[in-house]
């Protein structure tokens, strides 16, 4: 009998999921306070419909199965082709702009590694049907607040933004043909993990040679604060078409993300589909992977058969954010609800009364626990009621038989006899 | 391009999401309350873990798939079985009782009809390490606390009871065979689907004949209150070994639950792993399916590994439940949460202030919306403000240049000016 999870899965026990619950709140609370909506689509989808925005390539990522029509079925890798499916299909019903946000637990075939499993959850954030710069801004914002939320300063971790039209003009400025544009920006976004002389040789292959790539280099080691564009277009030697980075740059600084935000033209994301701003979280000190990362999407909605619209987007796993909440001590010592009262008997009456009091409490509203401890010792029983941590402990002892109890405040260690049918208002009050 | 989600599976648009949401935060805080911690375990589970619960006959119910690595694996169609195995790898550890809920999505390659789907969320809730018929009784009540906090009463839906002891007492006084028992347990629990001929024809070969079928039926179409156990024992024709079934009666009673349950022998679960009580939720019009079923199931840690160890548990399905909430008018009109405050510009100074006015509330820890709107007229903008259910609006107007707003309150209509360094605190208070 096995009796680990499958390789690259969790077991969430109490504690564990007691932490997952408190970034599945924290991501939930701070995206409705930016006004976001909630939504979710099926665990599985066609085997198609994750063809059309990533080729067939994708198919060897993916946990993929029949079902008895033989229809070939995959378990979602991501969120976006779901949420481009159904806001294709109701796209004109949909009022905008469209905020909708999720938190779907994806799957992916790949290598298990620190920062990477084969199942986690992922928090995205999309903005569909405003093309300006305050889609971008609001975005961003939203993912800054959950970091702030979460304990993580600008200091700890950055939005290093990039452009795709400005690397687009850089790559172009330095001799990379039309058609290889796209192949640039995939080498690109590799070449962190790419040995240096393999890198230059494939670079060479787009018409880059050793010179530009040391200038493209020099280009993207030079991070720029928001209020900068002008220094970072002259470092590019680009000058025109910038209308868009200079409203997004507007943007940011009104939402009050300058402190947040560095631009770095190091920063591409592979996928093709990005036609705009692309941006990933990074911890400063390097060390993780990006936390989260996303950019405009302008021609998605289109590519699964909705009419043009605008969109940018997020996403955040929880894999990453966990390891760096861990690492840096931020989650809180004690996750996890506090009973109201814990309700302990040492008397025969207590005991025949005990499922009575403790029913009438939960059916009240209120966290009750109790002990299910055969002893009468009331130091050891009053030691697990601190140990959960409740509010009260709720004895019932001596006065069980005149129909009250002593309740005893565990932060104060006052303790009052209270009648049980007040028992509820009182632990309430 | 399929705009559709794949068959049995449903698309959670905000309404619909809202709606989920409302019962997901039911379960979640009504299994606090009631003592229970969290836990949650992969989407996809060794194939063998569930041949092991239920046989080969499970396979063609399930999603399956291999990894890379050829191991069969397979989309959770139930949580029990993960649950088993997780409780089996730290049996020991895990402070008794152990009482855990969770709210996963399940999926099983069945044909969707009403009141099922292929994918679905199910609440489950189990009780470990305590063989008393205290954990019979809470499991029970957590489900009735859980109905009442929907608005759903003991009049509308009612807990069936048996206990599978009780009836195997009678079918062996009726003359079933030892080794037919589960067979006739099986037959049973198909009862309701079976023609009356074919099941008469079964039931003959299992040793019941016409006569014995006919007593049987009498037995199962009698419902008995908490606290008529002796009338019920009196008409199975039985009156020994009941001492399990009388503690049981007890701890309804003492728990408060008299009200929402009854016995009814005609309660089976064909699930051959239950060992004690076995129960149903149904609507007392009966119309629909079960909105959900347990029981005790005291061998089934062992069968995965883990030592010997009383377990009594119950899951319940979104899909019937929803049906049923939607069918009585029980669903709040509107769901979802509501903003702290609209925020629109009706001058040229107050849109220049928008975006940062939104921002600082936000992240302040309000939950601020705007307008996206390109005009001026506020009573339109209001009646947006009002639409989206927003506490307060905030204008910005022509006091914006002098760092003011003026602040409506949506309930009252009172309107005053407030200071936008004030703001904050101002809707917070």
């Amino acid at each position: 009998m096995k009796l680990q999870p499958p390789k690259g899965t969790r077991d969430f026990y109490p504690d564990q999921m007691a932490r997952r619950r408190y970034l599945h709140d924290a991501w939930r609370r701070v995206s409705v306070r930016h006004g976001f909506d909630e939504v979710d689509g099926p665990i599985f989808e066609s085997l198609d419909l994750y063809k059309v925005k990533s080729g067939d390539g994708i198919v060897s990522e993916l946990f993929h199965f029949q079902d008895r029509g033989d229809r070939g079925l995959a378990i979602r890798p991501e969120f976006t082709p779901t949420l481009a499916r159904m806001v294709a299909a109701k796209a004109n019903a949909l009022p905008k702009p469209v905020k909708w946000f999720c938190t779907p637990n994806l799957c992916r075939a790949e290598k298990p590694q620190r920062g990477r499993l084969r199942e986690f959850d992922q928090w995205n954030i999309d903005m569909l049907g405003e093309a300006g710069p305050i889609a971008d801004a609001e975005v961003i914002a939203v993912a800054c607040d959950l970091l702030r939320e979460l304990g993580v300063g600008p200091g700890l971790v950055q939005v290093k933004l990039s452009h795709r039209e400005v690397v687009r003009q850089v790559l172009t400025s330095l001799g990379v043909p039309d058609d290889k544009i796209n192949d640039a920006f995939t080498l690109l976004d590799g070449k962190a993990k790419t040995p240096p002389e393999v890198f230059a040789e494939k670079a060479k292959a787009l018409g880059l040679g050793d010179e530009q790539v040391k200038r493209f280099d020099a280009m993207c080691s030079q991070a720029y604060a928001v209020g900068e564009i002008d220094k970072l277009c002259q470092a590019a030697g680009i000058d025109d078409k910038l209308e868009d980075l200079r409203a997004i740059d507007k943007a940011l600084s009104d939402f009050g993300l300058s402190d947040w935000c560095v631009y770095d033209l190091g920063i591409v994301r592979g996928l093709a589909y990005y036609t705009g701003t692309v941006f990933e979280l990074h911890v400063t000190t390097g060390k993780e992977r990006a936390l989260g990362g996303g950019g405009r999407y302008d021609k998605l909605i289109e590519l699964f058969g909705g009419p043009a619209m605008p969109a940018v987007g997020f996403g955040m796993g929880d894999v990453v954010l966990t390891n760096l909440l861990e690492d840096e001590g931020l989650l809180p010592e004690h996750i996890g609800p506090r009973p109201d009262a814990y309700v302990i008997s040492v008397t025969d009456t207590g005991d025949a009364q005990l499922p009575g009091v403790v029913s009438t409490l939960r059916f009240a509203g209120l966290h009750a626990r109790m002990s299910y401890k055969q002893t009468r010792k009331v130091g050891k029983l009053l030691k697990d009621a601190e140990a959960c941590r409740a509010r009260y402990a709720v004895i019932l002892d001596d006065q069980a038989a005149s129909g009250a109890a002593s309740v005893k405040d565990l932060a104060s260690g006052r303790q009052e006899s209270v009648a049980l049918d007040k028992l509820a208002d009182r632990l309430r009050g």
